[in-house]
């Protein structure tokens, strides 16, 4: 986890001056609520969430402990919002990639399974946290992350059914049955969890990891060879 | 998680007399025990090692505080215990199933896939425990799981790597390079975390799942047909 830091820019014409003038409100909104969330993941990764409290949170980034809740209501609104947002993200780009990658479910797939290996590989913080954190959270907040997820399943569902259907996808059957919920839960179990152990600088690359793991589900899928 | 009981045998022989009466020391010796890592793995597993006091586990399994200490010394005994014990058998019956599949490495696969994924669809608890709650230990704790979880990667990577010798595995190759440990890594992911979703009674039964996620890592690891 690296903080994120925001460079200040340099007004070179009316607008971006204007701008600039607008900056410095913004950033003060905005720089504060960016370090207690990404200290957040950081300590709830390295230490557990129910161990961590607020004033350890606010002391590695170096704010008071009041500080929070002009953000946040509780300790626990703070986990549910960093876990929404990095799901919400995870939700985004995994849509987007589907619908970039043309009318092929093989490139449906493998561009999904692309974008979600590198995220998972490059947001391992996050992921450990989103995963072995949830559970602290209250139901309706539990919720509403599943939604996300199941969201997330569907879109994986609806490309093998395409592929399914246009004679491109031959996944295995069971007793005759074709399951593609469980086919799909199986991609993605196997997709999240890279961020567990993948480390970077040793072995496979991001991009390296990315292309394995389109090759197996495409297999594990019986696509047919493009 | 249902607690185990021990039944009361009859004695029908001298020799079963003799048993009989080693028995009641035996059982005394032993049913606390278990009931105690029964209530633990429940409690740890519905609401997080952190918060589950001694307490809890012992009001759990109706015994006294006291008694978890003729038997653990601590909290972090226990869970290390629990967590020990079930890595441990999963390592065996990964060793056993891969002995057991006869010379062919597609055999070998298949039953590794078979037992593993059978194991966690049935001890959910279990493996939510010993994947969540894992890094509530300490480090040399830690360090002994990791090693279990090492060699049970190795069973597959061995596996793999006689396919490949003897041309019945063609694996993914990235820029010309095959990452055995990559590919394990897949497979026990997408293995392991069945226990996280499975419902017992809704869809496929344990032995459908086996069968499925077994030929999706054969399809993966590029196995001839047989």
């Amino acid at each position: 986890m690296s903080k994120r830091t925001v460079t200040k820019g340099t007004a070179k014409d009316e607008q971006s001056a204007e701008r600039e003038a607008r900056q410095p409100a913004e950033r003060e909104a905005r720089q504060p609520v960016e370090a207690i969330r990404a200290a957040a993941f950081a300590q709830f990764a390295e230490r557990g969430y129910p161990v961590v409290t607020v004033r350890d949170i606010m002391k590695a980034c170096g704010l008071t402990q009041g500080a929070l809740y002009n953000h946040f209501k509780s300790k626990d609104e703070l986990l549910h919002d960093i876990i929404t947002s990095t799901q919400a993200e995870l939700e985004r780009v995994c849509q987007q990639a589907v619908a970039g990658a043309g009318d092929d479910p093989r490139a449906k797939l493998a561009a999904f399974v692309r974008v979600y290996v590198m995220r998972h590989c490059r947001l391992r913080v996050e992921a450990l946290v989103a995963n072995r954190e949830l559970s602290w959270l209250d139901g309706p907040r539990v919720a509403d992350i599943r939604r996300s997820r199941r969201a997330i399943r569907d879109i994986l569902v609806a490309v093998l059914s395409e592929g399914v259907t246009r004679g491109l996808f031959n996944p295995p059957q069971v007793d005759g049955r074709r399951d593609l919920k469980s086919v799909a839960m199986a991609l993605l179990d196997q997709c999240t969890h890279v961020s567990m152990w993948y480390s970077p600088g040793k072995g496979m690359s991001e991009e390296q990891m990315a292309r394995l793991y389109a090759e197996m589900a495409l297999r594990s899928v019986g696509a047919k060879p493009q």
